[in-house]
């Protein structure tokens, strides 16, 4: 069965789009640390990023830096963190989280309430700015 | 004046090391977050990680995946978490700890003791894997 993010790349299940190429996608979290926290994947499907080859994890990460310098541009933070845990979604998947402080990557932590109207509002913001 | 990790580069500070090649460094966390947390180094000093070059970014992520290699083989995980915050240190690192849930990137949780025989074990059985 294909993975809730790949039916978000198929758009069987819809997101907030941030950034997309024919190899990647970024969409907002939602259920965010913060506002503007981001995921980006692969389009292919693999569970764990470290088995991802070569090619497609630079390739990833490229495509990361591109879609943290939107965020920053649209979001007023300190810089943007990166957090790969990937035990919830069996497809990599990085997040890209603006961060004041050094505790703000912290999965344990309340998130911010889902709240698509704002999220559509963010994410075109982010589009704008990539 | 040099980061501290480009004195641990240049050898003026000691570190745990766990690999390097021209371009890169890894060595343990003396704060760790749970046994085999490694940090991973550009050895040029710049701050920001998405301020890395494409070259010097996609290498530092490869070198990290060879990284989580060695340490997965080491110890015992469910696999390798990803984290870089980067407000502590102004040299861009990325940290690689292994990882059993969710919660276990948690930069606000009470670290690991620092150990030092301890660690120069740990640091030799990945050195070992890599």
């Amino acid at each position: 069965m294909p993975s809730i993010f790949s039916k978000i790349v198929t758009g069987e299940i819809p997101c907030h789009k941030v950034a997309e190429n024919e190899n990647y996608l970024a969409f907002l979290d939602i259920n965010p640390l913060a506002e503007g926290h981001t995921l980006v994947i692969p389009k292919k499907e693999i569970d764990y990023i470290f088995d991802l080859d070569d090619e497609t994890l630079s390739g990833l990460m490229l495509f990361s830096k591109k879609v943290a310098q939107a965020i920053e541009k649209t979001i007023s933070c300190e810089r943007i963190g990166i957090a790969v845990i990937g035990l919830e979604v069996p497809h990599a998947h990085i997040h890209l989280s603006p961060i004041n402080s050094i505790g703000d990557i912290n999965f344990a932590k309340a998130k911010l309430p889902t709240d698509h109207a704002r999220f559509a509002e963010i994410a075109a913001a982010i589009r704008a700015n990539f």
